[in-house]
């Protein structure tokens, strides 16, 4: 007899985060059950007591839960963490609640770099202009531009993105500071980054990229004081969510020149046709498009399989990111609706 | 006494090559007689037999040069050879000819990436939907976007830009594969890229980077078979000079769907206002800046000083470029005349 | 009031693991109860309350345990888990169970790399010669001699010293194969190895590196017939412990010439003196020292402090490895009693 | 009609340096005429009239060089240049002096990088103690154990082999300081080393690896005063040629106890039997065994063919190192006579 998988991706589809012969082998090695954030709790009993695994994360009650006798994890392939199940009880029973928010961490890392070296060589501008006869060549059109190379780079926050963020900078041998009071200096240092203050961060980067998820400690934590603390001429550029920064003192800190910046996230999505960062100059606007590639949501697929034939073996899930008993109720990160 | 550097590096000026510290240093070590390309040959008789160095491309006669008994190196530092002095004689009495052009490496390649990565999620296009209000949000967006991390990458001509493309490339583990005629295949395999012939590269890039020099043997060997063999939807960056690739055959297969592309350089500089590549869909424009900046030149002076020393010494020039005996007289890019 | 940490960190000392910066840093922010395994239990029933803190693998009652009811961590500095704790009560309370065995990685690698060095060269046994006067010169002494640089390298467990070793052997840019049947194969394929089964790693090596725990699954899992099945001439290094190995089908397989080796542990330690490995020729002999320099006791101190400090915050520790549920009862490594 | 390579490669033979295919591949692309040094002059002037290549280093004269009236390059591979040819000539005709010793930067490297690590971890010595029953287990035997992890490592001359061991150390994190007054500081900067005087690189190593060629400035310049100067404890590794040290300060700075010291290389090799390295405690011996291994003669006959290649195509050779008109009479490493 399988494992039963209860399965219930919503936004995610099955056929969206498996390849076909990753969805193959998921019916190969599990009975799945498709169901809904409803329907769950109205399963069959014998069903509930042989889950293994819920894909998905659909509300679940205490009543719901005791009746799992078997489950070993919830693997939530929206990945942002949202309060609708008893994690005290998942963790005392010692069922993983995790997480595949790492598979965005790539395609965000190259999106963000060109956008970087769009700001830093002002490669969209420059199209315009030549679209428009009023290009300026050689030299003459460089005068704001710069290397990324041997440049100072600021990280705020250090998890998967911040590390995919690294990786490709690497070749351009910068100085990196990072600022993530979640991790300890020692390991920053390892990855060869030097650990830091949010303050030297913020008034020592060339280039800065905020990749910090939101949690009930840092909403709007890059406000109009931060940006005023930043280089003059820094470049700023934000991917994780715009609930991190306070958007209007940024708007204000590229209107007034102090920085050039780029966002892929916005304190709206869609935006209101009249917000003033549709015009703003020294902005590069990116509509909420850094993750959502189609090979990314298909190596969800790929990692809660990984995860769940080492779970099968009784091991512990290395694949997926775990939710933790301290931190699970301070993010703030909102799910999104639509891949 | 201190030796003569003969100074006439039109169209760069001391100014540009040299930061103030260099300019010091230069002054301090060396007689500097600044002088034209036409002046050269007018100096006083004993201050060319005492000349050291020519700095700059001048034009040279066989009698100039017989003048000038104790020059050991000529260091051009616009950096295209053109064939207005003896090569054949400097050669037999060991004179250096020296060129500058690694300095332009790394800001081309950082260019080079930006337009990649333009072109590979559609940066350029997304903010000018954002800014009229047609952007697509998510997922949406993506449907032509893809990863640079793990594709495959050729890059035709491995010289000092394709070697810094290399660099930057390597933290997206990319298989790269290279044509370079005038390199041992063992000698790029050390360098961690495939070496290949033109026919794969070209047809087996996910993303084609073009940073050949124009050779009497290369003049448009990028035509249109050669278009017509790349892979549907390759993303061909053109970075070195017009004249290797039959520009009309490029726009012709973006023009049609087949592949999208970017250039730097184009066949007449400034170029025409009516030239079909202004309004070409699929096409991403930047007016020859990928090298011109004010850092790239100041190390040209760096440069000059460091290989100057070892001379000094009665050592080798190690950090300009020596011109050589087999190749000089095929080099065809054509000198800038504006910085 | 300062927070308490009870501490028993024997065979270690706090003098062993903290330099005298930290050591101060320690007493400064926390209470330090310096206890005994034995005392533990008899502390005053305040102290136990309030204790967020044990240094060190003290046995603890179910009953002491629910006296300690702010228990946040238990911190293991001798690293390898013994069974004298109630795991399953502490994983239910959320109580972390943390090991430093990490900064045994990087010293035991090096050691690692250098007896591979050593039986790939005969360091040791041509020095031998020479000091015998015995030596060959030139190539009639390398007859034996090979390159790491290039070659097929296994590695049999990835956990911190695995990584360890990919780190310092990535320069020669090796083709790597790792089995650990622990991690789920797209994580080792991201570290740059390939993952592979036993049996390829056994076959497909001409160096491997044994570095995996014991666990109740895998004691003398390298077998007589692991040794036969791997490649004539292979290089054998054994660095975690020796009850992993049949040691003598080890010895067998070296004295006959199939393989050669060399080993850090020893199924006795110390080991008799008649022992057979004392005069094996093709094997060199590390007496346990592979991870026990004064600088890795060190940095113990320096995790405690860094994972503590994220506790103290309302923090996940992320610095010291957490003993798991699934896992906790497999371990077999023995603990040392002796630095 | 095949170009013709006159072949007198000794000690070299045209076995040792081409594996059967490639040695096919020169047959089959060459008329290849074998001779030797002494017979090359009296070979038929219409041979020598046609011969492009010479492959070795034989004595040639004013008048022979005069008859090859093709000649494109003399492709040393024993690699060390002795003056037997007029180079001045050979310079003016731009006929090419290659050499190939670049093919034991690797070999030479990995052994270098061995003997380090038996120096930081006392490998030899403990292997030696416990075949003698006298080992002494865990820390107790690390007294005078060390890290190589960021360290501070020096390397003296940084050409393949300097090169090579930055390669293989850069796993490692050290810092690594680089005395070399043949090459601009800058070259060393990019390359991630610290560009030093002499006096810098012997007083902050931890491990010094002295890899300098012998010239005519650089005889005995690591003399009494410069152990002297080097670090209590330093670890110094000579893979050169040993006429470039102070031999005997060199054994009196070991036996001081002052620095501990291996070497490849000795003042006579073979050495005396009564010589006072060979019982010198604190010093490994090797006898210059570190590039000898067939792998990399067999490189050899690969980098020939290669620019032999490029040269038939009437380009520039690559892969080989050329001789040059400032330097060539500077070199005095002994060729060997022995492989």
């Amino acid at each position: 007899m399988k494992p039963i998988v209860l399965s219930a991706p919503m936004p995610r589809s099955l056929d969206l985060i498996f390849r076909s012969d990753k969805r193959k082998q998921l019916h190969e090695t599990y009975e799945v059950v498709e169901t809904t954030d409803d329907a769950l709790a109205t399963l069959p009993i014998e069903m509930l007591q042989q889950a293994h695994y819920i894909l998905g994360q659909p509300p679940i009650s205490e009543t719901t839960l005791a009746q799992m006798v078997q489950l070993k994890a919830v693997l939530n392939v929206e990945s942002n963490l949202i309060n609708n199940m008893p994690y005290q009880t998942l963790f005392e029973r010692g069922i993983h609640v995790l997480t595949t928010g790492a598979v965005f961490a790539k395609p965000v890392a190259e999106l963000g770099l060109g956008l970087a070296l769009d700001l830093a060589r002002g490669i969209t501008d420059a199209d315009l202009a030549f679209r428009n006869g009023t290009e300026q060549w050689g030299g003459d059109g460089n005068v704001n531009a710069r290397m990324l190379g041997g440049s100072e780079i600021g990280i705020v926050g250090y998890g998967d993105l911040g590390r995919a963020l690294r990786r490709i900078l690497r070749g351009f041998d910068p100085t990196i500071r990072v600022y993530d009071p979640w991790l300890p200096p020692s390991m920053l240092k390892e990855d060869g980054v030097i650990p830091t203050d949010l303050n030297a961060v913020l008034t020592q980067s060339d280039t800065l990229f905020v990749v910090a998820a939101v949690t009930s400690d840092n909403q709007h934590f890059i406000d109009a004081k931060a940006f005023k603390n930043m280089r003059q001429g820094c470049h700023f550029i934000l991917l994780s969510r715009a609930e991190v920064v306070d958007f209007d003192a940024m708007i204000d800190a590229v209107r007034s020149g102090h920085i050039r910046a780029t966002s892929d996230v916005f304190p709206q999505e869609p935006l209101p046709m009249d917000h003033p960062v549709r015009d703003l100059k020294g902005f590069i606007r990116s509509p909420h498009r850094a993750g959502a590639l189609d090979t990314a949501f298909q190596q969800m697929g790929d990692m809660v399989l990984e995860d769940m034939a080492l779970m099968d073996g009784g091991l512990v899930p290395m694949r997926c990111k775990r939710a933790e008993r301290e931190t699970v109720q301070r993010m703030r990160s909102k799910p999104v609706t639509h891949n």
